[in-house]
């Protein structure tokens, strides 16, 4: 690869004759790498086939720039405005997923692949309509997701002379050359054509000049434009360098072009490398130069001339570069992308059905964040939910963190923060991104009387709203609490208010996870049983006992009561009071009522969804994730899980439609 | 219940000639609780039956602090000293389970039940054998130990006349009435009957006195010490009340045994209330009180008397009292207890015969901080382990804390903190009880070769050494890495060094958590292959291919594999180097990777216990928390989990003693 980089302010060494190419400097910025990212996530994934994107070089640098390839974020967007008095660029983008192909990628190949399409173009003459397909480029890219460091090499395929290329006038300035009016008239021409063409800028152009005239041309105009056999050509070449006795890399394959196209009735061609500065508000293109070269006659056979182009990294070396971004993007986002990324890698082979959308963005209501809301919380955040709220009106006890991953030592002292508000506080401590609140507040009980006093009965009161308020607000009930009768309102509201429900209990060792039976919507219940539909119990009968069940008939947790909760705390013993369990259990729960939501919104009629039961282990999964059952329930003693499925009873305190919200207080 | 401490210093109304008595003040010291709270927890548990405690009355205090029955912790060791000039009293704990037994127990019957036996200790002659059977108490307690609060109520039984008691002579000073040589006598004539029956206090006894000379006795002596009919009586009675004008509450019983035994043949009594105080260094009794009274005649009938004895509440009112000692303890110690509290309670009712100690005291190593080593660290945590040692080499990142339980966003700025480090960290402000490390360090890996440089040749050198050692300071080694050959040295390693290995891995909705077998000690090994032992093959053969397969013989995590571990991240794409796993499968894999460590150290056998599979799931368990599989292998999409087994390779490359550790650095 040739550069002049080196002896840019050396007069050429009169014994050096042939003409030498400033390459390209790549220039891409953050906005490029951050939509790569967003790319790869959302829309390429594992797909390494290569991608078609955009860059432009601008010519206006003062002295001392390199000339530059830029790719920016509208690199991607094919339909992305150029800025003015830049010249766009097309290239072909190989991102790589792993480290190693992109190590081991054959450069070669892919060099002498874009330079045979280039070869291509000039033979067939579509180069010549469209000039845009000379300025070709590479991209080799790895992004390390992870790390947010970019690997990348940077190629702009140029087909070479195998001798090169000799010069016959030195590269002049124009502005040495030619009288201001005449250089006047080169601009106003150029201007003129642009505007006519609707473009930024023009790459490659031709130029006839004669005392006070000049006339310039489009590429394809050539035959018309040079009429006279031996008549001088002219061409311009909209050039991104701006040192003095170098052309930039643009002008490389146009010369092929040209000594393809009409070397042999050529013997040399002038250039015109047009550069077109402003500085301190006036405009001046009369620091482009101008110089003759031989055009090599007969030099190119049949065949593609060889190529060079691999961008020298920065240590002077071949060999890619890296830049590494997590330094400079702003932590939080830097965050959130992070956590979307792990999300969005099970899409690419897993799962590539997933609607990570439905998780995402479902609004989940805790009521209780103990050891099971806890939980849950974090294999929520693990999902990348980002609106969790938490209802608890207890404090955190010293016993607490070591069960409850969202506490430590510290929430502790001084009585113990309010378990809520220190859970929504972590969390946010956690992932910035998340939006988490928290609501220290009682949920009033059957079997735990309110005093009736006026106090007591207008709190009661005010905490069912609030209640009410917050479930409306979500998609996704929790049920966590400690207490089966605590769980009774809001598996009242939650039903009337056909959200889903999801219920986890602790035993010592065994566990229930549940979702609650998803009454059908109002206007579709018939008459005053829903049982007594269509789809009733008539297949019911027809199937297998739980086979098949739709979500609007399966059971909430009270539906096998046989009387209505009561104070379930009164009496019992300490090892009661705290769920004494397992410590894993509450860990294995809550995980797996957070992956029942998600297998619940993942099916296509979500709380609807039918049942599984553990006989559907052997069948297809209704969902890519697997079953979508009714019921967990898991005994650690034996490290089994069985999945029941339980109709709905039609009489039950909690979900029947015959009850009402308004019980509770006149109870 | 009488009580006189509102007219302490009010001189007696004339009229009034009635006997009243100053009642006991419970004191129960901050060291009694304590003592409940571990008695609660390591011996009671659920036990309700009535416990003796032991408790003691000072009578030198100066005037002004109640009489007080102290308890302290030495309140439960029967053979504890009592401190010098205490009088001990012997009481009945009534520990309840939960806080409505306390409240709705039926403290009358308590009362009348020991009233009862105080009164057939009199009938029968005991109590004048042993006077300490009139000094009885009750003591109903709930201890909340969840909160550290601790609701009580004291009784001091005390039988009572059905009219009273009528003053023949009002209280006076020993002082006023007798000169000091014979108050010096009786001092001398008390402390020598203490001194020849050892013991610190004599809470009833008999005195004679004449003009010069004074004689006392034990109330057993009685027939012989007045052997006069018609002699006047004196009784001498410990006192702790010190208010000038009444007595202390002990008399009470004692004045009914009197009845009972002399009533028919004495028409009064007089008592000395002994008082021994010392102030400013001089000792002094002269301040203890004498007066005469009637002794009611006939007044007893064969049943008990009523009685009468709790005590009023700190508001005056018949009610518990409540003591909260959550906030004067030390914080940690607070935290340490109450951790304690939760796994002891499983102790009491679901397992007794869980050995806790086997738990807590296990040292363990985890190789590898990230999702699986976050969720064992907080379930060893749950289970009170108290030495956890993280090994890691990398840092937080940003998508870590979502699905990373020790991690927040902090810890990932500037670049991320070491994981290993951070871990223990925060295992700290969890808990400050745990005695968490980190290391920061690689573990040497097959397959991903060291450059032979001198300088990286002796890092892994030196790595490997470390995690020798670490290896040989802790009882169970958790492989929690994401490579599958990063887990070989250790295997190794831990194979060589007879160590329990656990070891969890991660697919996308899969996962596997294991115990490796456990080598024999060295000296068992027969042969060169454990296969060839007498249990060996042939009862293979016999039974069940995989039933009954004794710990030394399963596999490990390499058994299964034909080829050595090679770079297994090599050629990952970026899902795959992710681990990229449903976010539940972490916590699920490693709560039962710490579930399944508990499992094996409850088993008598430990590592060596013979593997449970999915047959046993029907058979009673080989231990109280069920079975102790070889492998759990768990299917999130079936919310399934299989119990396979599978024996050792005899020419694994991890676990056949045949290898060596040495081979690593020569291959």
């Amino acid at each position: 690869m040739a550069t002049a980089s080196n002896e840019a302010h050396h007069p050429l060494d009169p014994g050096i004759s042939k003409l030498q190419f400033a390459p390209f400097s790549s220039a891409l910025d953050a906005g490029f790498w951050h939509e790569l990212t967003q790319k790869k996530l959302n829309e390429y994934r594992l797909d390494e086939t290569p991608k078609v994107i955009k860059g432009y070089y601008y010519n206006g640098d003062p002295l001392g720039l390199p000339a530059r390839l830029t790719l920016e974020f509208s690199a991607f967007d094919m339909n992305a405005s150029i800025p003015a008095r830049c010249c766009p660029a097309f290239g072909t983008l190989y991102n790589t997923n792993t480290f190693e192909t992109f190590k081991s990628c054959d450069k070669k190949s892919l060099l002498e692949k874009e330079a045979n399409e280039i070869w291509e173009s000039i033979k067939s003459g579509a180069a010549l309509e469209n000039p845009m397909l000379l300025n070709r480029f590479l991209l080799l890219t790895f992004a390390d997701l992870k790390k947010y460091h970019f690997y990348y090499w940077f190629c702009y395929p140029a087909l070479c002379f195998p001798d090169g290329i000799h010069i016959i006038q030195k590269p002049v300035c124009l502005g040495d050359r030619f009288p201001l009016n005449q250089i006047q008239a080169l601009q106003k021409a150029y201007d003129e054509l642009c505007q006519a063409e609707g473009v930024t800028a023009l790459p490659y152009f031709l130029i006839k000049y004669h005392d006070n005239s000049v006339v310039i041309s489009l590429l394809k105009k050539w035959d018309g434009f040079f009429q006279d056999q031996g008549e001088k050509v002219t061409v311009g070449v909209y050039d991104p360098c701006n040192l003095t006795h170098y052309p930039g890399w643009p002008l490389r394959n146009f010369l092929i072009l040209a000594a393809h196209k009409w070397g042999s009735s050529l013997q040399s061609i002038e250039v015109l490398c047009f550069r077109d500065r402003t500085m301190q508000g006036v405009r001046d293109i009369t620091h482009s130069i101008i110089f003759e070269i031989k055009l090599p006659q007969r030099a190119l056979g049949p065949d593609c001339p060889k190529a060079v182009g691999w961008e020298k990294n920065q240590k002077g070396g071949m060999g890619p570069r890296m830049v590494n971004l997590s330094e400079c993007m702003d932590p939080k986002r830097l965050a959130e992308s992070s956590v979307d990324l792990n999300l969005k890698l099970m899409c690419w082979r897993l799962v590539p059905t997933l609607d990570l959308e439905k998780i995402v963005s479902a609004r989940c209501l805790l009521l209780g964040a103990g050891t099971l809301g806890c939980s849950v919380a974090r294999t929520l955040m693990g999902w990348g939910v980002r609106k969790i709220t938490f209802v608890d009106n207890a404090k955190i006890s010293y016993s607490n963190p070591v069960r409850q991953p969202l506490y430590e030592f510290e929430d502790c002292l001084s009585g113990g923060k309010p378990k809520a508000l220190a859970a929504a506080d972590r969390l946010q401590k956690i992932f910035p991104g998340v939006n988490a609140e928290g609501y220290n507040m009682s949920i009033p009980m059957p079997g735990h009387p309110v005093n009736f006093s006026e106090v007591t009965m207008a709190q009661a009161r005010k905490d069912v709203a609030k209640l009410e308020q917050l479930i409306d607000a979500h998609d996704v009930v929790f049920l966590l609490m400690d207490t089966r009768e605590s769980r009774w309102l809001p598996a009242v509201i939650a039903a009337s208010k056909r959200k889903l429900v999801i219920n986890a209990a602790l035993g010592f060792d065994t566990f229930v996870v549940m979702r609650h039976g998803l009454k059908k919507p109002k206007q579709q219940e018939s008459g005053d049983s829903y049982f007594s539909n269509a789809s009733g119990s008539s297949d019911l009968l027809g199937s297998s006992l739980f086979s098949n069940i739709p979500g609007y008939k399966l059971g909430c947790y009270f539906c096998n009561d046989v009387v209505a909760p009561g104070d379930s705390t009164r009496d019992r013993t300490l090892d009661q009071q705290c769920t004494v369990s397992r410590p894993g259990l509450a860990m294995i729960a809550g995980a797996l009522a957070v992956e029942l939501m998600v297998s619940v919104l993942q099916h296509p009629e979500g709380g609807y969804a039918v049942a599984s039961s553990s006989d559907d282990r052997m069948n297809e999964p209704p969902t890519s994730l697997g079953l979508v059952p009714h019921q967990i329930r898991g005994f650690l003693s034996r490290f089994d899980n069985v999945l029941p499925v339980s109709l709905a009873f039609d009489k039950c305190t909690a979900c029947s439609p015959k009850e009402r919200v308004s019980t509770l207080l006149n109870s």
